[in-house]
């Protein structure tokens, strides 16, 4: 934002179209970009089924290569005209930028990297700064905060699955045996996660009674498990909730607590903007 | 309700047995007409299980085409009936009345669209209306406020599940390929959006090592992602249920929504206890 | 409890032993009660597995009479000895003091019945009577008072689901059809229930595109409904443990929300207990 | 930690380094030790791979060797330079430390015991003394506080779900019967668990149109109890994050636990604000 007063003449205009979206040009250029990466992406998908690509395999390649010319035209673009060079390069969404377009010209060479081509998904995220809404950004921030205030509950959290996970894996692995499909510990592990996560697959499952016995264990705690990110994120949500109210302080009694729109003290009664 | 003053004579009295229930002519006539939604929506799915069509057919034929014209006789007393026909036919049950009632029609021509005809079980909702329950219709719109004061954080909460799923998607198409079931990326995604919600099929999964890692990840990711929604709908009922503890009336300015602990009104400052 | 005092003798003696656990001999009766309850639900566990029953199958069948008849003999006695023999033997535990032993008598005559003696495992709820953990009655009290607050908006929650499982176990009923395992509206709405509910055993999964693009809509909303009944019990919960701490109203200035460790009032210094 | 004063010359240098993490000798041994741990456990993971072990056997096998002497080497010194040796050797990493080593020992004539070296990943719960991060350790005593404060409401969720599983088992078992998969009860009620905690594998699934109803509602009700342990915890984190709130002391009786919005020392009446 700093540098946007001293860029002067057509950079400065270029810097407002590609970069703000306060303007209508620039607000134009966010929507015509959002649009590129949209469709890009969908087009990356299609190129995958092999029924659509086997009819339509021309049209999508030269799609893809029409958007990586977009994209590359938009990355130089971007380059050339913000004046700390340094600090969008390696920002977020400049990293972003350039691998989004890096996995197209590397396809030419090596089969298979236009799949890598999806990551310009994470680019739809241009669509909260596109539309401006201030909001949601908002709301953002506070879902981010809430996850920071957390993250020592939740590296514990993790912490405690992991080792479960691996002492239940190896126990598994003792009690049901490669002949059950528990062929490794590692895999016993992938299968304690998928059964603490309740995802369950039912790929590999226990088939001894010792083994349906101790996966019932673990199910069980699972579930108990579960509650704990879950409640950690409540709480998050609900002291963010009280403290967005409550901040102001009576100028009379100097007490806090107020909601909102109040307008008196509900403690004296004084006036709450007049001391 | 304004059009009620206006009505007169037979249609007025109509008006208040099909569109109310506050007489027992009106409440009668909505438990005939709930009683047949239930009854046409059971026939409805009988008709679907081969073994009971294959025996008694044309009793069911005969049952749907009878709920069929009892809902088209409904449907134009409505119209007939209520004073402002552009609100009704446009209203959200105004609709449902009319699409519940064409797919028997239309099936008469086109096979298998009497299947559309459960749609009619969205008007079991009017089971609500003619319960006249109030606390039920005050909870449905609590948990609608809810889930409305939240939908920015729901919001950005699908779009990061969309982006993680789309990547996740195009990785595994990538890792595990066609020959493991990840035939294309958006089946990949089918199976990354299977995996993060923890439904967990198992028609298909991952079976490389390299795979499984990516796969714990997720589904890791996905538990505590799963936080999130549970942890936004938490915080608004428990701020929901203490706006709702606070049901006193200031004397002096008749506002309310005052806390527990108020002693003045922190809308005028008058001293809540004494008018 | 009033009856207590009307009763004479022997009667009255043997009333205190089998319905109440204030004096040792009641304490004995209950945990030998509580040990014949456990053991005889292993009994029948062990009954149905085919490789114990052919080897122990004249056991158990001998301790399956044993347990029954002490059963029989139990509610008989209850029957002889309490007062209000009305009110005891249409109670919730009267009534299920007499099923739990019908199955065996039954299964003399039709075979199979015996497993319904597996009902007997509800009387192992006696065991909180038993351990007169009046804390942990005090809990599950709180917890019914929890889930019967928020009883109506379980009905509507119930109801939604209702509704949508119907909808799109007919549109999934359409999409897949029966070759794909869809073979009824019925069977279809099991699969919906399967999915929203995150079980997803897998024995009917989406097979087609549409099918599975619809489907990852019923996950995605399946994943958010989650979010509401635990939103509304952890509400309950938290008001609950709020409610718990502050009862008292200080006599002085007749303000509430006094922690339960309070002894002067935090509003105006003057002690809660003497006004 | 009283024992330190006593300790004298090598023996107290040794303790510091080997059970305190203050000076750089004690970090850095506590550092190698973790990386010891960590290698060891991916070790033991390896040796169940059958195709790595196929190759690098050997290896395997000398790096197992070379870590149970280096963790018994240590667990000799941890005895010896401790002063109350009784303490350590029943404390929970005294036991840990112990059977962490005798697996590798007893696989010397027990084939497969090796397996169990994977105890040893609990181990790594040491990384949290080791880090100092005296943050985590309030978290974690947080984390279990919340969930001791709810053990009694946890006790009749388990209990609750104890019966439920049974009975629902048993109800499964009479309806669907061997032939579907449901060969005994214990089998059934493994059933029950993977279903009502929603992990749904789908190695049995119900297949009649009775079993499929009554696994329903199974699921439905799963989905329900599902919210009442997150409802406890979140609870708990909730007051847990309002209790931490109040951090202010009584001037007059030192003793702390007030809220926000108290002006009197709840405990001696005195003024909060002047001391």
């Amino acid at each position: 934002m700093d540098n946007k007063e001293e860029l002067r003449g057509t950079r400065r205009r270029l810097y407002e179209i590609i970069f703000e979206a306060d303007t209508p040009a620039g607000r134009g250029f966010d929507l015509v970009l959002l649009f590129c990466i949209v469709m890009s992406v969908i087009t990356i998908m299609l190129d995958s089924v092999q029924s659509v690509k086997d009819v339509y395999g021309d049209w999508i390649f030269g799609l893809e290569m029409t958007f990586t010319l977009i994209f590359t035209a938009e990355y130089i673009a971007r380059v050339a005209v913000v004046l700390n060079r340094r600090k969008y390069i390696f920002s977020f969404f400049g990293i972003l930028d350039l691998i989004s377009i890096l996995p197209t010209y590397l396809a030419l060479f090596v089969a298979g990297a236009q799949s890598l081509m999806v990551i310009r998904s994470i680019r739809l995220l241009r669509v909260f700064r596109i539309l401006k809404l201030t909001r949601y950004v908002g709301e953002g921030q506070n879902l981010t905060r809430a996850l920071k205030a957390s993250q020592h509950k939740i590296t514990i959290f993790l912490f405690t699955i992991l080792t479960t996970v691996i002492i239940m894996g190896a126990l598994m692995y003792l009690v049901e045996g490669p002949t059950h499909g528990f062929t490794s510990i590692p895999r016993s592990i992938y299968w304690a996660i998928v059964t603490m996560t309740t995802v369950g697959y039912g790929d590999i499952a226990p088939q001894t009674a010792l083994g349906q016995t101790l996966a019932s264990f673990i199910m069980i705690m699972g579930y108990g498990i579960l509650a704990v990110p879950t409640g950690i994120v409540s709480a998050e949500m609900v002291s963010l909730k009280h403290s967005q109210v409550t901040t102001q302080v009576c100028p009379h009694c100097l007490k806090e607590g107020h909601d909102a729109d109040a307008v008196f003290c509900k403690f004296c009664g004084g006036d709450l903007n007049n001391g």
